[in-house]
């Protein structure tokens, strides 16, 4: 570990869906030193839009490499403000971004869209995350993984999503062939910004996160990596040369990816040569920076939620149906990753801000806050609402993306903060059904600690989720934990810690403040949850009859119950 | 009829939810001559709430006696200002009003709410239409009603309201025992505003509207008035006595409720002695104002829906299960009057727009046009969203206030405008099962007369309605159906037609604009129907099963073949 009289840094990057994050700790003990945030500047807060299909969601690669350049640089300038920081005490440097989020690339690795002839091509930019377009595509690889004897799915929860690489690569091909036909390869963002910075671009031989690869492209060593190309010319014959086109084995975040070239490392400020960590997904950094251990559920929750735990690495886990993910070394190296989540939960209190909240309560941040307030004078089960969180499908457990969002119980009364209370119960509704699936499952969830901006912002939402979930709720003690999980694998490339594990002891930890769940609320919640299993079951469930008939009746007494109350 | 030579005219009141409207007629064409309307000061647009209970609505009696004299003394001085009006040409009068609307009054027939020491008491208020606290009274009516060996629910679709007067009562005799026993009977306002205005108060000889009676009080000629002491003291021993302070008789609106008295004459500016007719629910003067005839079904389109039909009095017409009410007499004296009705329409628009409505569209009207010019530029089906249009409970075919809205389709996208039109379909989905529960039992729909605020200025609405139940809509000749079918009442009553059906065939019509469905339109409302049908059925009906997961995924196919056309 640094000792005191050498004191060494490292940065984190962190490739969220609107903005990326540069973060430099101090390697001796994770705090910030500085942080610089940059927004992409592309299309609709970033995100590349088509207003015929909102199931479509890009982004311009451009906003990667610009948001590494400014934000780095940035950062960098603001810390030599700081007493002990000096450009060249940076010892590595550790990327994150949301995935799975793949482009495709040319021989060279370079990104189709900076093409003249593809710049204005939605299909030539990344596809980001949350894009859904490819869903027909997903039924597809998921009835094909299904019949086939290698089962390739059974370490991402049985269903293949249209979140992931090669649902939109099918998709691709089937919808923009000319693009389809230019691409060499396909590259995740996570390896992308790693590839870019270390000059290491070749789609042959980059390195490849073991993250992106497990959780997206139903790579397991289990099958000697990728799936082979006899199943992925069953999906298009054409699927199957991109198979060579990877590398033979993905490797976790505690391994080098290259080092920083000197054109690149003279634009953000730092000499050549440092370190870069193999890059990962945001929310499983997120998990590394939050002090993800055995026993302990990690819930990144921004636009939407990842959830992550780990369980030991030397003894098989079951397969957990509509888990997104059970990957060895995603998270933690030596470790199962396990990754879980929910397509949209910020995004869904976003939108309601956006498209449905009247004047009086302002716009945007202040919109949030006097509907979080508002909303939290209002008892468990007081506005007779009940909503489904599946605005942008279902992920975690139905995995889904043909799922859409409910109201339900709105009188000729009901109000915008109720209706807002509604939706953030849903999503804590659905945060428990994943934590109800972990444990159905064997694998116990001893505590919950929650980051990102919505756990740090908004203790109105964590408290719903503390008594819904009748659990603590802990916050992690860093804003920033997935750019923090990056710094830590800087720091451990960087030689500053031997493992992981140790980097953690020193780098992460949570907050004092606990939300704890009030039992009175935990009971209404506990009815109103019964409630949402059924809507849950029977919209998200093939052949699931039952009557409802009594649901808005049960609703109603329970309104009208804590009215009184 | 009345000769061109002898010009007479004819005074309409139509007392509605958040005012009343005097219209001045000319009795040999039905022509609007002056007009005023009065917004009732008390509450919140005329209705009294509880913060407590959503269900609670009431009203200030003290509004409709200061409504008739303010709307009825400033159309006589507009009036006067036409050419050929005299007051002395004013040759009769008639009431309608909202209703099942009761309220307590004492031995002399004046309401209790005057009193100082009730003058705050909710209970002691006129318990407007839409008040639904009384829904578990309604239930146990219901209940206790099907056991009877007289089929007291026969006439009114075989379940009782918690909109109507003996839950009303019922109520008020378990939660406000003290209003209750001072209370010497109960008056409907269609009957209390004929009774004040011609000084026929006392309860138990003031004149009482079949409609009222038929429609809400459960009263038939098949049965001897109104139910029996027995069957009422099965409810509360206390209701018993009730019996006995009402008419023996109640009569229909072509005949006179008695003479206008001097002091309320002198404040109107008309002379004493007007004869006034029996009061009636306002949709069923709206369907006579909107020439209602057999095979005609009326819409009366605000705030909620009233449908009304007749059908020849001379035979015997099937009960219809769910309809509000059949009654003879109640629309047309000698015909059978058939009651429907949507608990709430415009107020859904209107609570839309005033809680969920962003900055840009304005408030008010403004927001409804806006909303509307937006939302008619969608394709139906474009939007993926389907609503249930029960915010207010659900009068026909379920006959249940124990319902609420429900909105299911919402994307990260979903705008406004595509819900406020999933709200106004919804309503039309509505619409049409009472068109088709009519058809079920027999009564043929052979044309749609719409009438009331939504059908005069949404044409964006109307076109929904015609494309939705894919019929032509047709609509009134007249702004002020309701208004206009009283007026025409005070036509009879003061001997300017010898019938009702006379004096329809010189006072009403229609517009030449008419709304036809177009065919493609149709076509996918029939898919949305489907479904809409699948939702109500599934919430709205007891040990219905079967399974939903369909929805949302023929919502989604169906959106995305909209938004391909």
């Amino acid at each position: 570990m640094a000792a005191k009289a050498a004191r060494t840094f490292s940065i984190g990057l962190d490739y969220g869906t609107n903005s990326v994050r540069a973060l430099i700790v101090d390697t001796g003990d994770g705090r910030e030193v500085a942080t610089h945030v940059f927004d992409y500047p592309s299309g609709e807060a970033g995100i590349l839009l088509d207003p015929r299909d909102p199931h479509v969601a890009r982004q311009n690669p451009a906003d990667y490499i610009d948001g590494f350049i400014v934000s780095v640089r940035e950062a960098v300038k603001k810390a030599k403000r700081k007493a002990g920081f000096r450009p060249d005490r940076v010892i590595g440097i550790g990327v994150d971004t949301t995935g799975s989020t793949p482009m495709p690339v040319d021989r060279r690795g370079e990104p189709l869209a900076f093409r003249k002839e593809f710049k204005r091509d939605l299909a030539a930019q990344a596809w980001l995350w949350k894009d859904h377009s490819s869903h027909a595509e997903a039924a597809e690889i998921t009835r094909k993984a299904a019949d086939y004897p290698v089962k390739y799915l059974a370490k991402c929860g049985g269903t293949y999503s249209s979140e992931w690489y090669w649902s939109k690569i099918l998709h691709c091909r089937r919808t923009a062939p000319r693009v389809f036909k230019a691409a060499y390869s396909w590259v995740e963002l996570a390896d992308f910004v790693p590839a870019y910075i270390t000059g290491r671009t070749d789609p042959d031989t980059m390195p490849r996160g073991i993250c992106a690869a497990g959780h997206k492209a139903m790579y397991s060593e289990e099958w000697g990596g990728l799936p082979s190309k006899e199943f992925l010319a069953s999906l298009d014959p054409d699927l199957a040369p991109l198979r060579d086109r990877y590398t033979d084995k993905a490797v976790p975040s505690d391994r080098q990816a290259g080092e920083l070239i000197a054109p690149v490392a003279k634009k953000v400020g730092l000499p050549a040569g440092v370190p870069v960590a193999v890059g990962a997904f945001d929310a499983h950094h997120g998990g590394v920076g939050a002090g993800a251990r055995e026993g302990t559920l990690v819930k990144i929750i921004g636009t939407s939620t990842c959830d992550i735990m780990v369980a030991p690495g030397d003894r098989a886990l079951p397969d957990v149906p509509g888990l997104c993910g059970i990957v060895p070394g995603s998270v933690i190296p030596g470790m199962y990753g396990l990754e879980a989540g929910q397509s949209a939960v910020g995004d869904i209190f976003n939108w309601f801000v956006q498209h449905l909240v009247p004047a009086r309560y302002g716009r945007g941040s202040a919109a949030h806050e006097k509907l979080s307030r508002e909303a939290a004078r209002i008892a468990p089960g007081a506005s007779g609402l009940l909503a489904l969180d599946w605005n942008n499908g279902n992920r975690t457990i139905l995995v889904d993306p043909l799922l859409t969002g409910l109201v339900l119980g709105q009188t000729l009364h009901t109000t915008a903060a109720e209706i807002y209370r509604a939706l953030v119960e849903a999503t804590a509704f659905g945060a428990l059904t994943i934590i109800n699936r972990f444990e159905e499952y064997g694998v116990r969830v001893g505590e919950v600690v929650n980051c990102g901006g919505i756990s740090e912002k908004n203790a109105f939402v964590m408290q719903i989720y503390a008594d819904v979930c009748n659990r603590p709720m802990k916050i992690s003690a860093s804003g920033q934990t997935c750019a923090l999980g990056a710094a830590l694998f800087g720091a451990v490339v960087g030689g500053a810690y031997e493992d992981t594990a140790a980097a953690q002891r020193r780098m992460t930890g949570v907050k004092q403040k606990v939300f704890r769940p009030d039992p009175r609320h935990a009971a209404v919640y506990a009815e109103l949850y019964a409630l949402y299993k059924e809507l849950h079951d029977a919209f998200g469930t093939p052949g699931h009859t039952g009557s409802l008939y009594h649901v808005m009746k049960d609703l109603i007494a329970i309104r009208d119950r804590a009215r009184k109350a």
